[in-house]
Parts: structure tokens; C-alpha cells; sequence
């Protein structure tokens, strides 16, 4: 290359658009151990075992679009009038009313959270992050130069926002809180009183909120999930969300931005996001033609879902309690749970990276570190998606390598 | 707005992402006569009137993926290696020989062209594009505020670049030039001796080539589509491609860059690709996992595609000659031609947007103006994808409106 005639650089964008889990888990040392079948509780894909499958329903509507012949063309860089018509409807509330006007389609929720930091902050402005929180918000920031503040979670009050600090953060340079409920890695989710709470502080420093509602409507029995937007009527906000997680087709790709204008606050943010909608144009047209159809899913299909992922997450509840130098805490919703590693109980753990590391060449199984997440202290992350066989086993081996490893006291 | 206790900007970034198509069909006065059915020949899109199909073979490609619930999950951000490997071995040439590992998958050739673009170039440099051309090089260009440099394509030499004024273009802020081919608006397609002429300069110039070949292959009787990076082995060129055009599936939002390394030079630019390609993750996993069969469809359809495609150039060609103030540029290729008016020769044709304004208001018959590609003079741009019935009614009200529009001589 140095010889090279061509002296072709990267762009200096292309160069800071990193994901931060990459540098970690690329130096990671795991080598599953080969006696163990490998089991992976990092991958937040509900898809990946087969237990969690689409509805027949939404099956049926891509292949009647597909069969018709007539869903093959350009869509709207936007999305279509009946696809953008059905979100609305979909998500459309008495206190936080929706038009088709007000949603704009995009290639899954990352490019809709791409929309959104793209469309309100600029080069050299600041965006408040959740910490720990899914990595590609720092992902899409930074490669807009666009500076990261990171927010702590409040791991022993159920991952709830430190208000306090988060107000530290903000300057005349913050652009945006985003704000991610329910939460991956966390599993929480928040109640009316602390959304309320989140709410007055954008209230008090005029910040609009990008709300990352991927998981909208997974909450667990005892916890109710509500959309930020229908708390409040001055505070302007930017709901992402997509069929991922509800209707688990993370990979066909579609999400969108829903616009909660408050007396036209948010007019030019619009027109901005329609701008940049333009770049790439918007998911898969078969998918789009289906919309209407796919979120007509019988109710039992999502109420099924759940009954699945809260067995889970119960089963896991149980089988992660009382294992010495763990403290689990408990989710709420979605499909994750970040359990606390006393790295003092043990004798050779160092931090989360070594159990990680550890776990995965003692027992294959593997997790992600908290660090991944930039959480504060040692944690991991468990997705508690695979089937109750596996999460059986991996949570007795878990259990194992636990009791192995600790500290004679 | 102006009272609004939140007085949110949006970012300069969404605001400089146009299409200078919108800003000039927005303000056209286009109100078709209502006594006569709409025609228009106005929109890139081969599917809207239902004569060009896509395949069985691929709708049962994608059909049998949706049924076997194996491709809903997250495919990796440059998609799944079975996607790229097909695509590496549709694309392979011994003079250009690409792997799996040189395939970036992206959502639709705007995607591919928004990475290529993105890798290459920093705000403040420069990248020289085709005038006429494809609208959204620009779009993608200016949103990162990289400076757009209009080469001229000459009409009456079948619009081959005129090289000596891309040269006066180049300084040492230039990136990279982008060249398209089969082109859109023009509908030519470059000989083997002008393609080794652009080479040329690029290997002068030291500069990297963006190669749009979305519409590859798609040259009419008496031409050869040559994939550019077949005739070099020094100069580092990207090509971006796609299934939208001679798959006939615009929509589905399938396209690629082809990385032609040579020894190394683009070695940084792939790592660039990489990281870009994790901002939105690329195309709809069902589409990606039936790929290796889309790609094996018959060497028929795409015959029949062509044959379709150039008894359509033909009848335009024959049609449209004779008409008087006309001077079409017979196409070789793709789906487009352009026209040039000779307002000298009317009564009251002021340049190309007033021909299409009254073509529109007087015969329903819609064309988009030379100037929505930044085209030198009068011209208006066909697209000869109607059915036969069509085009031919559309030529005749052409006809009629240019004799009537004549000035007395």
C-alpha cells in the first residue's frame, strides 16, 4: 500500500463509524470449550432458535404482495400512503394522535434512529445516551461527529434514569435525550411517574427526546409499557420503532419514525427527515404492500409471544437466583437481563471481560460483557430468548463454573 | 413556530439533502388535459405498467425462503456470505476477479452509491459527476458536503464524456470520478476505446472510478456492455449494482458495491465500506437468502427483458424521427433517451421545462425536463418502458403538439 500509485484515503466519516461492541467482542478471547455444545445468550435475535417464529398471517400477506406482481416498483422514499396510514393507525393515541403525515418509513429501526440524530443534531453538538444502552446509538453519532454524553442507569432501582447526572450533561450544545423504553440490555421497563419525571426535565432544558420504542408493548405482567409521547403535550418527540422484535422479522428490515409535533415544533425536523429519507429510500416493497396486513396479526400471536419470553425470563428469574457471586436484576420486559458479577466472591475473576472470557472456554457459553453496553461496574447481558432447554442447561453450567471459581471465604 | 418554547434547528446535514429533481417538479405546472388519458413517460420505474415482469423463478425463490421461517433474522450489515458469494460469482471476470469478500450487500443501489461515496470522500473535497446524470449522485453527494463537479457528456457523439473538461475539473481535492454506464438519462452505452480513454485518466489523475452499473448488461443489438473494471488492472474502481433493473425489482431494495482492489489501494476504503455498512445493515433477509437463486434465473428472461426493451428503443426511434423541432438521441442501451427541442423551431416553446409544462396541460403526455439532470440545452428525457400502445399514442400527441406548436417559416 505505501508504494502503492494510488494513495486512496477513507474518509475521515467512514473511519469514526465504528461499533463499539465490535472492538470488544473482536478481542475477545472466547474459545468454546469442545466437549460442550455452544450455546449463545449474546445475540439479540429472537429468531435464532426457531421458538419464536412470525405469525402465518404475516407470512401469507408478503406472499400474496409477491404472487400479485404489483408490489415490485419504487415506493415513496418515505414509505407508501397505505403503508404509513397503517402505522399511524397502529400507534395512533388519543393524547399523542398520529396521521400518516406523521410517519415516515425506514430500512429497520437503525435507520430510523439514523433519521432521527441525523435530522436534529449537527457536527459538534451533543446527544445524551443511555448507559448502559444498545451501542449503535454511539455508532450513528459518532460517525456524524456528533459527540456521545452517556446517562447512567440506575442498576438497583430498576435501571431508571439518574436524572441528576443526566442534567449535568446538558449545555447549550445538546441537541437531543434519547431514550430507550423498553431497554436493551436492561430489560426495565419505566414507569408512568418516572417517564413523567424524564419528561419535565427536557421540559426545563427545551430538549426534544428521541424515543427508541423497538420493544414497544413487551412488558412483563405487573409492569405496563407506555408510549412517552402520550404523557405529554408541550415536549416534542420522535418515536422510532418496527417489526423486529414484535413481529420477529428483524431481518426483513422495516421501521419508522413517528412524529409527535407539538404545535409545529418539530415542522423543519420533518421536513429534515423526509430530506434524508431520500438517501436510501425506504424498506423492501413486498414488506411495505404487507404492512397493512401484517399489523392486523391476531392479538393470541403477540399475547402467545409474551407468555413465551415472560416463562422464559421467569425461568430465568429462578434458575440465576442464589447462584454465589451473581446478582441478577430482574426484567421487566423485552428480552434481555443484565446479572451483576461480584468479582470479589471470586478468586480469579477479574471484570466482566474475564468472566465472559472464562465462562465461554469453561462451559460455551457465551454472553456479552456489560462493557460492550458501557455499563459502569460488571455485568452481563443474557438475551433469554433460546428455548427453555438450552437456557436449562446454560444456566446450570453457568451455576457451575460459579461455584468453581469462588473465593474461599 | 417563531413562539414555540422549543425552538429546535434542524441539522445543517438534512437541510442540504435534496434531489434537484423535487425542486423542479415541484414547481413545474404540470395539470394534464383532462379529455385525454395520462401518459407518462416519466418515471425509471420498469414495473408501473405491468409489461415487465420479474421472473417466476425469483418470486418462487423469495416464496420458498418466507416458508421455511429460516431467513427472518438479522443477516451480518454486508450481508450473509451465501448473498455476496452469489453475487461475487454472477459478477466474477478474469480480468476483474472478485470473492465473496470483495461484496458489500446494501439496501437498493442508493445505498451502495451512498457507501461508495461516504468511503471516498470528506466535506470539502470534491467528486466529478455526469451532466446529464442521475439525479441522486448529487442528492448523496451534497448531504455530506462534498462539492458536486459537472463533467459534460456530449449529445451528438452518443454521449461519450468530453475527457478534456472532466480534466480541467480535477485538483487535489478531487475524490474520485463517478461514471455511469449504461447511463441514466442518456441511455447510452460506452465502447471499449472510450472506457480505456476514461481509464486513462483516471490512471493520469491518480483518482479512484464510482463505476454505476446498475443498468450492466442491458445494451441493445450492435453494442457491448463492458464492465469498466474489466479493462484495467491499476486503477481502483467500485462498482455499484443491483437487482432493480434487469430484475425488475426496484423496490425490493437489493444492491451492491463490487470492490476492485488492485494490491491494495482500496484497502482502507473496504475497512471504510465495512464500518459504513453497520449504519443501516443493509438489504431484507428474505431477498438476501433467495439471492444465489435470483441470480441463477434464466438466461431467457433477460433476452426477453432486452428484446422487450429494444422493440420498445425502436419504435421510439422510429416515431420520434421526423417530428419536426425534435432531435432524439437514438439510445443503445438501458431504458431512456433523450430528446432535443429546438426551440428556434416554435412558435412558443421557451427552453425544456415549458415543453413538458405544455406537453403536459395540452396531451397529458408527461417527460421530465434535461434540466432535472443538470443537462446542457433543451432536452427532454423519455423512458420507453410503456407498453407499445402507449408509446405510440404518447408519440403521435408528441407529434401533433410539436406541428401544432411550429413557428410559421
Amino acid at each position: 500500500m505505501a508504494d502503492h500509485p494510488f494513495q486512496i484515503k477513507p474518509s475521515i466519516v467512514s473511519m469514526r463509524t465504528r461499533n463499539p461492541i465490535r472492538a470488544i467482542v473482536d478481542n475477545l478471547k472466547v474459545k468454546p470449550n469442545p466437549e460442550k455444545e455452544f450455546i449463545s445468550l449474546a445475540l439479540g435475535d429472537p429468531t435464532t432458535f426457531g421458538n419464536f417464529k412470525l405469525h402465518e398471517s404475516c407470512l401469507d400477506a408478503v406472499k400474496s404482495q409477491l404472487e400479485s406482481y404489483k408490489a415490485n416498483g419504487y415506493p415513496p422514499s418515505i414509505g407508501t400512503e397505505q403503508a404509513r396510514a397503517a402505522v399511524a393507525q397502529a400507534y395512533t393515541h388519543p393524547q399523542a394522535p398520529l396521521t400518516s403525515a406523521d410517519v415516515i418509513l425506514a430500512s429497520g429501526c437503525s435507520d430510523a434512529l439514523n433519521l432521527c440524530i441525523g435530522a436534529l443534531a449537527n457536527e459538534g453538538q451533543n446527544i445524551l445516551l443511555p448507559a448502559p444502552g444498545f451501542s449503535l446509538y454511539e455508532t450513528l453519532a459518532s460517525s456524524k461527529g456528533i459527540e456521545c454524553r452517556f446517562y447512567d442507569l440506575q442498576p438497583h432501582r430498576s435501571w431508571e434514569i439518574d436524572l441528576n447526572h443526566l442534567e449535568t450533561l446538558v449545555d447549550e450544545n445538546t441537541a437531543a435525550i434519547l431514550v430507550n423504553n423498553p431497554s436493551n440490555p436492561c430489560g426495565s421497563v419505566y414507569s408512568k411517574q418516572h417517564l413523567l419525571d424524564i419528561l419535565a426535565v427536557a421540559e426545563k432544558h427545551r430538549l426534544p427526546i428521541i424515543s427508541d420504542e423497538i420493544y414497544a408493548d413487551m412488558a412483563f405482567t405487573g409492569h405496563e409499557f407506555l408510549p412517552i409521547s402520550t404523557l405529554t403535550t408541550t415536549v416534542p418527540i420522535l418515536t422510532t420503532g418496527g417489526l423486529a422484535k414484535k413481529y420477529l422479522v428483524p431481518g426483513w428490515r422495516v421501521g419508522w419514525v413517528l412524529v409527535h409535533d407539538r404545535n409545529g415544533a418539530l415542522e423543519q425536523i420533518r421536513k429534515g427527515l423526509i430530506n434524508l429519507s431520500q438517501l436510501i429510500l425506504g424498506p423492501n416493497s413486498l414488506v411495505q404492500a404487507a404492512l397493512p396486513d401484517i399489523l392486523q396479526a391476531p392479538k393470541s400471536f403477540y399475547e402467545q409471544t409474551m407468555e413465551q419470553l415472560e416463562r422464559n425470563a421467569n425461568i430465568s428469574e429462578k434458575l440465576l437466583t442464589g447462584i454465589p457471586g451473581l446478582r441478577p436484576v430482574f426484567p421487566q420486559g423485552a428480552m434481555y437481563l443484565m446479572v451483576e458479577i461480584d468479582t470479589s466472591r471470586f478468586k480469579n475473576i477479574n471484570d466482566d471481560l474475564d468472566f465472559v472470557e472464562k465462562l465461554a472456554e469453561e462451559e460455551s457459553v457465551l454472553c456479552l460483557p456489560g462493557k460492550c453496553f458501557r455499563c459502569r461496574g460488571n455485568f452481563i447481558r443474557i438475551v433469554f430468548t433460546p428455548p427453555v432447554e438450552k437456557l436449562d442447561i446454560a444456566y446450570s453450567r453457568i451455576r457451575s463454573f460459579c461455584e468453581r471459581h469462588l473465593a474461599s471465604s
